[in-house]
């Protein structure tokens, strides 16, 4: 399908998307696939085109799950806008997109949940303790439902790419994990459908904190006390005009354990989330 | 592969299985799945048959998964045969025997887990809690691993039966899951690798277990009331010599949940496990 398709199909259930994944495996074709919950910025267009370079045919889903939102956050106000998306996922080479409404998703009668230890521990989870069992379930499903040869998913939300990882190895899932670099704007916010949400002056203190990131990741990689460079970022951000920070941290790279003599010793990242306004951001950065 | 190949191939690694199950793929050829615990007898032979009705190619698999055993419960005497379980599956027409070590099923690392509410509740949830957690896993990965169009399961143990099912379903494992009828011997005792800790008086009363269960089974589908048809076969489980019963239940067949009203409404199940010595059996029925 070409660049410009003005006809990419879209399937809302289960078996269209394997009719479709089946007529193309047939033909010879390799697939790839990017799981997304819609409001598609460049973010995702790039990780639609890193997969359109994986393999012959790319399916992308537009799926806000339920399952990963707790109750008093943004499910019923996360930005919808199929059409769009639709248009924009079509322009970047993507040739299906999947999706499904919550009912062919979860049926009358789900009752399954898939937890993973490991690297969902901690960060995201001590203050968002539902997430990653909502993503588990919603990408083991979204995995078997489109059996790609290759999924491609964000570094920009780093731990998820670690916890599904993980899982898919875990389970034997038979896709590979692809991480795709993280897209920023050109002040280094990284790109994110929250950022919708920002007015002017939240967006130039969203701005500041790659940069707080950047400085800090420079001072761990120098092997100074992770315990002070995080202490310093933190409170960095909190001067930048951060109203709150839910955690900034240095782990190890590939499980997120935290480095047991407290200065980076193996290949390490830098991750952190914080709230401008009513906006909780998150970002992550290579050491 | 003929009914007697004395040459069927035995995959240890995932690896190996998947480049095997790749090429009958490659030539068209349909696949199936039974996975075992060993120490086989004519129940599972039959699962075989069964699946090699279903698809040109039989993949069996040999694992004795000990996330699925409590710290007392018998994985150190689980019996272990492999030589002899090769030779019946390759007599029973199976294409390929998967027998992969722990490690390679569970490598360092491993930290996810499955969990499945509904038909895992109750039974024998309630006297092997860590049962129906250990089974989710290690099915959810050999079905990923062998990527079979069809499964075939025991009616034997036919709570497990239905937690696959819903497993398999809610995660979209493309793996449709087929039950398959409980083998007996001439006195109605259901085939067990279990069994052969039976010594011959303790035989005489496992083979009660049947008749019991039959006997209810005719009450419950009379809709007498469940409550007196269950304590009813309890007390005769008693006086036929079983030491212990864990539980005798009569429950929808389909989700395993208890009939509200207290008679049978809808399709039912009869199930029971109980104790001869340190033995402990299973059976069931339909209603």
């Amino acid at each position: 399908m070409s660049e410009n398709s003005p006809s990419m199909p879209i399937a809302r259930s289960v078996d269209a998307l394997r009719t479709a994944v089946r007529d193309w495996r047939r033909q010879g074709f390799t697939v790839s696939f990017v799981p997304t919950m819609g409001a598609l910025h460049e973010g995702h267009l790039t990780l639609v085109r890193e997969a359109g370079q994986r393999a012959d045919k790319v399916v992308a889903s537009v799926f806000v799950n339920p399952t990963q939102f707790a109750a008093h956050e943004d499910l019923g106000t996360y930005p919808r806008r199929e059409a769009e998306d639709a248009a924009l996922l079509a322009g970047a080479g993507c040739d299906l997109l999947f999706a499904p409404t919550v009912g062919e998703m979860y049926p009358d009668g789900f009752v399954t949940s898939v937890a993973v230890g490991g690297p969902s521990q901690g960060l995201e989870t001590d203050f968002r303790p539902h997430f990653f069992g909502g993503v588990a379930v919603v990408v083991a499903k979204l995995l078997n439902q489109v059996q790609a040869d290759v999924a491609v998913f964000g570094e920009k939300d780093y731990q998820q790419l670690m916890v599904v990882r993980r899982m898919a190895r875990d389970l034997d899932i038979p896709t590979a994990i692809v991480g795709a670099p993280t897209m920023r704007d050109g002040h280094g916010l990284a790109l994110s459908s929250r950022n919708a949400y920002l007015s002017e002056p939240e967006l130039d203190v969203a701005r500041c904190l790659n940069g707080v990131l950047a400085e800090a990741a420079i001072k761990a990689a120098d092997r100074r006390p992770l315990a002070a460079v995080e202490r310093d970022a933190y409170s960095d951000l909190l001067k930048a005009g951060f109203e709150r920070v839910d955690y900034v941290a240095v782990r190890q790279a590939d499980n997120l354990a935290p480095f047991p003599n407290g200065v980076v010793e193996a290949p390490a990242r830098i991750l952190a989330a914080a709230w401008v306004g009513k906006t909780r951001l998150i970002d992550n950065l290579a050491v």
